[in-house]
């Protein structure tokens, strides 16, 4: 392979994986909807399907133990599966966790992540059915796939958006992003000086929303309530941006947004001018706030229009070339992906 | 934690599966079997169960990039997931793929092991629908989940031994034990003078049996033409000897092994005895054979007397502190598991 080697990080995350994608045919009946959504589509029996995601999360590259608490780590891993399942408009029911650790792990260990896995799977009405555990050389892999189940007509896909819908986010963006800054000032002040108190009860609310971010299942459960299906969902792992580009791209359709209407909290905000960010493009890019977002029909708008926690962000328009953000100021800037993409440095 | 740590090592991988295991409860009227099987089975509908499964591999503990090719890995990620479904007595239908791999590794390098999951998809009649992809600190992590399909009266379960019962074990055991020996031989060999040929020709057949070890799904489509329900069934994953005793455990019955009933080819057999080990054991222990080990009941015997290739090894009885070999010798020796365990040394 020396004489003809081409490196990962020239493609990129999202280029790998249309990469893999390309090269698969599909041939069993029963597989609905493959690679490229937030879950497959498997037929169940008539109108009933399961739907099936994976996540990996890896030491060093997705969470950092010198300041993740091992039990939120567990319950974490559990809520961004469950949150794939949430996008689909689903309901999650079984995972299965794989690991690969090191024997810098204790039994102690151990149960504390399975604690957290625990818990999540309690709060969320999901049975943890099987997995594997192996030794690893080094660092911890947790690797968990998790099956949902939808009735047909409910699931929500990415390439479901239509013109005139409106985009809807839920909660609030970007505070994910800037809990892990404040995790990792904190960490250099300590490995500067140990015996300085770590000073992150003021950002309790970032910290949070990195450390134990929950899946919006209500939100699955509250427009199911309100009579309202989805046209298009995803949910808001790599950031509001690279999502919307998803959106877009698979639907065929162009998006606008407003800069005015993109829900962030105060604290949020006041962090990222503290920290000399910008703090709309924190939550455009920042990610990991597994919120949903989602295209509705303009129908539909009144049903949800007094949910305190769903903000109508946007519209979808004809122009797929055209993804843009309408600045306060009346600017148009175009939208581009720049979240998490752990191959490129 | 550094005032009360237990080492992992000292629990063993079985001890801390049970760790995990007991601590387990499931909540969903949909999990009708977790943890504890080769697949987990959820209910369909009405009699149509879904069966799932996942197998975690990592470099340096399960796969050796020096001498195994990269495409093989690919296939053989998929077979040993197969396999589990196969050993519920069901149909693999869809696989996730999961990676985590450092920057070590080429585009080439990635499409070379997709080339492999995508002949074993082709091979077995499973669809790739879904995976995640990401960079790695040190090393390619595999990890991948199979969804499966099965009527929920043909399931077979480890619990279903029934006193009387023949013992079955398809194909033949050691061989990709000992094909791992030679491979590891020539490493060495390698390393002490790159200019030496490898000498593996003339054992190909246990080298493939080590490198691309195929799931018995032609045995599940067999049993289902002859009319026989495995009363309990397992793949050979850790070494018969484990097997053996899983079935037993979980039946709350005894098993006795004939040695001269113990299927093994016969260059594993020279092999072994080249290589200064005892083929019995290589077979007991050795694992990664991904053959089938099942029960039936002995009215069904007739019905595959003739199967070339599935034997009858043994017979289950009451006696459940009780699982011996039989020696040529007619010497009764207790089984003892001593497969694969990554985290003792």
């Amino acid at each position: 392979m020396s004489e003809n080697r081409s490196e990962i990080s020239n493609l990129g995350e999202f280029g790998l994986i249309d990469r893999i994608h390309k090269n698969v045919t599909l041939t069993n009946p029963t597989t609905l909807t493959g690679i490229g959504d937030d879950a497959a589509v498997i037929q169940g029996h008539d109108q009933d399907c399961i739907l099936v995601s994976t996540d990996m999360l890896v030491e060093g590259i997705h969470f950092d133990l010198s300041y993740v608490p091992i039990h939120h780590l567990g319950y974490k891993a559990v809520a961004v599966n469950v949150s794939d399942i949430a996008a689909m408009n689903g309901k999650a029911e079984q995972i299965t966790v794989s690991l690969a650790l090191s024997n810098r792990f204790s039994v102690e260990a151990i149960d504390a992540l399975y604690a957290g896995i625990r818990t999540a799977c309690q709060n969320y009405g999901v049975d943890l059915v099987g997995g594997d555990t192996t030794s690893s050389t080094s660092g911890l892999v947790i690797s968990i796939s998790v099956i949902g189940r939808a009735r047909r007509e409910k699931i929500a896909y990415r390439s479901g958006a239509q013109v005139n819908d409106i985009l809807c986010a839920t909660g609030d963006l970007g505070a994910a992003f800037m809990g892990l800054q404040v995790l990792e000032r904190e960490k250099q002040v300590f490995l500067a000086d140990p015996n300085m108190e770590p000073n992150i009860e003021k950002y309790e609310y970032l910290v949070g929303r990195q450390l134990k971010p929950e899946a919006r299942t209500d939100i699955v459960f509250d427009l199911e309530e309100a009579g309202v299906k989805p046209t298009s969902m995803i949910d808001v792992s790599d950031g509001l941006a690279s999502e919307l580009l998803h959106i877009a791209r698979n639907s065929g359709v162009g998006i606008r947004i407003y800069e005015d209407k993109i829900p962030i909290d105060h604290l949020t905000y006041e962090t990222a001018v503290e920290f000399n960010l910008d703090p709309v493009t924190c939550a455009l890019n920042g990610g990991e706030d597994y919120e949903l977002l989602f295209t509705i029909s303009q129908a539909d708008q009144e049903k949800i229009k007094n949910h305190p926690d769903i903000h109508f962000i946007g519209y979808v328009h004809d122009r797929k070339d055209q993804n843009v953000l309408i600045t306060k100021g009346g600017t148009v800037v175009p939208l581009r992906a720049q979240g998490w993409d752990h191959f490129r440095s």
